[in-house]
């Protein structure tokens, strides 16, 4: 007996494909990322996945991606739960900012540093910051984040992992988390044990279904595997070279 | 104090526009539908309604609807309920047939109590018939009906409605229902008191938010208003001519 459970993150968005930091700003998906959203769809129909619950950020995207791909396989009608847990690691005043000049401007190191070092945040936004989410009625009752580092995100999506998403699983069923790349990075730093190190290797890529089977501990089986491992070595290649010229 | 309920019908359907009956058969909206549903986000946004939350059924049409407006409205990210409790009158062995061919076969009288009486179901549909949802997967656990009157579906919908919807409302939040014309016939019903003679004269039109203000037992506090009067009053002349040449 195996548990299946599905990581989608969400496919191309605005900000994406305008090279910008995103964090929790709310951009809706491109058409490329709509197309990702059927395909990922098409994908989870032609391996026989059938999702019992989705999984689901409070940002647009996420959600947006999982209602497009549900649709696409014909499991609309799921039960569906949304989160603030799931949602991206949020990016401080990085947020709304071009990849590539923030390279520019403060260099390779402290790009990387920012992007992928597993316990240095971005600089704090601040509340007057048109791209800060202090104030959202969708966070009432829960303290914004001004930023956050891989760990931060680990700190708050595992124990909701733990907590609520975990005993579906173990209840049986099949369980699509339709997120992003940052709490995808840090489910799956959670999930393989990949290293504080380690964890700034793995890239996700956008709008591809990866199929974990867990034991009854929730350990993989075997390795996860990407429903289109071609596209998805080509889409963690592009994340890995963002910033760049 | 009072509390907000707001009633979406689906926008059309591919049969709608083919002018089948439906019923559970799962078809999907058209350009239009996709249309009557960010209209009917923008209205929902233009007169400053905010859901709390969304309750539909396990049907394509009513789904899209509300994700497609509870997107235009900026709420994709509020929390969703599905029930087959929401879901259309099952329309028995009328389901994928024509309309205007059933009027001609069996005659306006035929016709329209099999559309519009309270208590005569259409004939009972055969599982073996392609338009049967007899074992479909979402609704393992409940047993499939073969064909449903409107009583049936007031029967099925109201004890869903005080046991789980009514204390939403009760505890102050702004609900959504996305659904269809018989069960939200059905709930209108309940709600402004309608005898079972005078629902016949009911129709709801497709795609434009009904609104209720309800005091503390659920009554309404004044008739409840269409956000868009003049096409709703359209869209229900438009429901009342189906079968017609």
């Amino acid at each position: 007996m195996t548990y299946t459970l599905v990581l989608l993150r969400h496919g191309e968005s605005e900000w994406n494909a305008l090279n910008l930091f995103t964090g929790w700003v709310d951009v809706h998906l491109t058409d490329k990322g709509v197309a990702e959203g059927k395909r990922a769809g098409r994908l989870l129909a032609e391996h026989g996945i059938l999702p019992d619950v989705v999984y689901t950020s409070l940002l647009r995207r996420a959600i947006s991606t999982a209602n497009i791909a549900l649709d696409a396989a014909d499991r609309h009608w799921i039960p569906v739960v949304r989160d603030w847990r799931l949602n991206e690691r949020h990016y401080g005043d990085l947020q709304g900012k071009n990849k590539a000049q923030v390279r520019d401007q403060y260099g390779e190191d402290q790009f990387m540093l920012w992007r992928r070092s597993y316990d240095t945040p971005p600089p704090p936004i601040d509340a007057a910051n048109e791209y800060s989410q202090e104030g959202d009625a969708r966070y009432a009752g829960i303290d914004v984040p001004k930023t956050e580092c891989l760990l931060d995100v680990v700190e708050r999506f595992l124990p909701y992992w733990e907590s609520t998403i975990a005993p579906e699983l173990v209840a049986g069923k099949t369980v699509l988390v339709a997120a992003h790349g940052n709490s995808l990075r840090a489910l799956v730093k959670h999930l393989d044990g990949i290293s504080d190190e380690d964890i700034a290797g793995l890239n996700i890529p956008t709008g591809i279904p990866l199929r974990y089977e867990l034991d009854e501990n929730l350990k993989p089986v075997r390795p996860a595997e990407y429903l289109d491992p071609e596209a998805a070595a080509a889409g963690a290649a592009a994340v890995a070279n963002q910033g760049g010229k």
